[in-house]
């Protein structure tokens, strides 16, 4: 230990949440746990470090982007994992024995990613990932986004909607509009971005990428369909889509949309949206996009079916579908549009210390509420005296205080305050756990 | 994407949880923050990933055991937290206005150390830390050990012991037997391996280090007590001791023992021990150490008093004690000594999936069964027949299979398997919530 006074700052993209941010991210986490529990999804954990060629496929294009670990004369080549899909691909193919499959996998966990430092932009994220391993019938996509609608209406965010296409869809129009193989790939990233810039801003990206005007144009005329009801946009993507490939997803996205109903998800937290790309370079079928209207960013998650991925760590091809929910991005858009109601932080009840002679039974009423199941703080602060003390249970939002002083020890009763009310009752000591859970828990 | 096969191992010292072993986990942690809430500790979230400075005070001592985190072309020295302490000390010293003191923290979170590599040592830990900042009283230092008692209790752990000494009097003892303070550091971390090794090779080590025989044989009647009564223990202890520093430590752990009564805690769950010393170089008052007899590990937590740690990133000075339950070593030692009784992992009720005519009434089936609050599973695998099927609900050990049929369509029935029994009813399609719950919370 070094007496160097150090000054106590994060290093840049990285954040803390306190206690009061910290109770309502848990109270959301409960909240989406519950819903994937309720679909048959079971949990499991992965380090956060793994080696790089696990994360990356040897895939140089990411090493950009992935923090490197490592001690001084270590060797090994690791990574911080950067999404929890790739975790879930490498456990599959590792315990072949363990995981039954169709494997219904969900998991809650932090991912690293070297984004580039300026405002809003963050390195460390929560992820809430669930996926269906083994299965390539549509129920398993089906499934998943029915999953993230349950999960929207769980945290109160009716005007979410699950945006879906697919991308045999997307594959099958540049096919058809004669976009190389080797552009494919940034056609795709250029139009992801669509709703986040204007068409103008793409097609200027799409030139740069080696598109000419013709192609731009056509592409427009493919994929400009009306916000309309799912029948109308696939029907209208029917008429203009020639390319085999292209028909065979439109197809997915009929089946999908049929399945949907029978999942009794309601027509307005849903729509094809033939603009949806993902990024990631791994999805094969139908994709998604969870979208949440006036919140001023993109998408707070979505995901897709990844065919081929588990193939990097096995011999087998294994099929499988899911969706990624950002979780602190959802946790910004929350607390901006509805606020995010959570019951008092700590403890429900603090028991005052002000007379030595009263420690002792002070420590037993306290032990007694705690036996009782009642959340409660005996105050061992520096404050000595009845006012610094109160002034600690205000900062604090403690709803109920109690005081035991000299007075009380000879009478064999407690002062019990409501805080919120601003009463206070004279209660004998037995009386103590039925008048705090009367204030705490009113009937 | 690269379609190279890559072995999907994890580095050397680190782990998967596979679901079984995840949801055991899970029950343990939901009873361990029960206990920390019950006593009025709140939670907050700090980084994986924190600047190297901060982690290590600046002691080069550290680094060997840091991890290191880095982009490629990135300059800033950032590190994977080795604790939940430093950071629980850094954020009360950068948030002075938001953080009101005495602060109840607790976190359950991952830390890094490069442990050497070898069987049974690990790199990745997860830890359940509770501290209590901001507050000099010894009745914080019993919470923090109420505390740990109550969470053995509430594991099943009966013949758990946190065993308690203090920093003075260890210091106090060294200071008596004319050990300089150089050696005294290194002293202090060769007794503290007395619950791991026998008397002679520490004997060897201190004389390693440079204590002559003398001085070794009158540290050996210094603290070699009997593990007796707590009265008799520090009676032995006042009667040898004679340095002013080590009788303070005495005093202190007296007037501890006091309130321990005073929380109730039993007699059987702690104990007086003289050789506990915890390695870290931070601690400044009372230690303690949680045992497990016959786990065959030489503590599975403990903590301590540290008054200076704060200061490391602020000018004021700021008491704290505090603890922290190594939980992976913890749940090792549950698994082995009593094994972790938890319910079905996954869902309770499995939907049947063969017949093509049946698939939205099986689908409308589990979406009633979910929306009752019941876990289920629609099944959606490779499996076609009712055979395989079958197969996955027995491997998965799911405890009820529901079975819709041609036949079952035509009548409007259920067919409800429980599997458990073995038997098999018919019932109204009307009724099949009822049916369910009858065989998974039998009355």
């Amino acid at each position: 230990m070094t007496s160097k006074n150090i000054k106590p700052e994060l290093p840049g993209g990285f954040r803390d949440y306190l206690p009061a941010e910290t109770a309502q991210r848990e109270h959301l986490l409960t909240a989406i746990r519950g819903v994937f529990e309720q679909y048959g999804f079971v949990s499991f954990e992965t380090p956060a470090v793994e080696r790089r060629e696990i994360l990356t496929g040897g895939d140089p294009e990411f090493d950009k982007e992935i923090f490197r670990v490592g001690l001084r004369e270590d060797d090994e080549d690791l990574a911080l994992r950067f999404d929890l899909t790739v975790p879930l691909a490498r456990v599959v193919a590792a315990y072949p024995q363990d995981i039954v499959k169709p494997f219904r996998a969900y998991r809650i966990g932090k991912v690293w990613r070297g984004e580039r430092q300026q405002a809003g932009r963050y390195r460390e994220f929560l992820q809430c990932d669930v996926d269906i391993v083994g299965s390539s019938r549509l129920e398993a996509d089906a499934e998943i986004i029915v999953v993230l609608v349950e999960v929207m209406k769980a945290l109160g965010v009716e005007d979410a909607v699950i945006a879906i296409s697919n991308r045999k869809l997307l594959n099958g129009i540049l096919q058809q509009l004669g976009v190389t193989d080797e552009l494919a790939p940034k056609v795709l990233r250029a139009i992801d971005k669509l709703d986040k810039r204007s068409w103008d801003e793409i097609a200027e990206e799409l030139q740069s990428i080696g598109l000419d005007t013709a192609q731009i144009e056509e592409l427009k005329k493919l994929i400009d369909v009306k916000n309309d009801t799912v029948d109308v946009v696939l029907d209208a993507l029917s008429e203009r889509v020639t390319d085999a490939q292209g028909q065979e997803g439109i197809s997915e996205l009929r089946t999908l949309a049929k399945l949907l109903r029978a999942y009794q998800a309601p027509d307005t937290a849903w729509r094809v949206d033939p603009t949806i790309a993902r990024g990631l370079g791994y999805y094969t079928g139908p994709v998604f996009e969870i979208r949440i209207p006036e919140s001023e960013v993109g998408s707070v998650g979505g995901g897709g079916r990844y065919d081929t991925l588990v193939e990097r760590f096995s011999t087998k091809p294994i099929p499988a579908v899911g969706a990624s929910i950002g979780f602190d991005r959802l946790f910004t858009v929350l607390q901006k549009k509805n606020g995010i109601a959570v019951e008092a932080v700590g403890a429900s009840v603090l028991v005052l210390n002000f007379a030595d002679a009263a420690r002792d039974i002070c420590i037993a009423v306290t032990q007694e509420l705690r036996n009782a199941g009642i959340a409660t703080e005996f105050y061992i602060g520096q404050e000595e005296n009845l006012k610094g003390q109160f002034a600690y249970a205000v900062k604090r939002g403690v709803p109920v205080v109690l005081i035991i002083g000299d007075d009380e020890i000879k009478e064999g009763t407690v002062q019990v305050k409501d805080m919120r009310a601003g009463t206070q009752d004279t209660v004998k000591q037995q009386q103590v756990i039925a008048a705090v859970q009367k204030i705490i828990a009113p009937i």
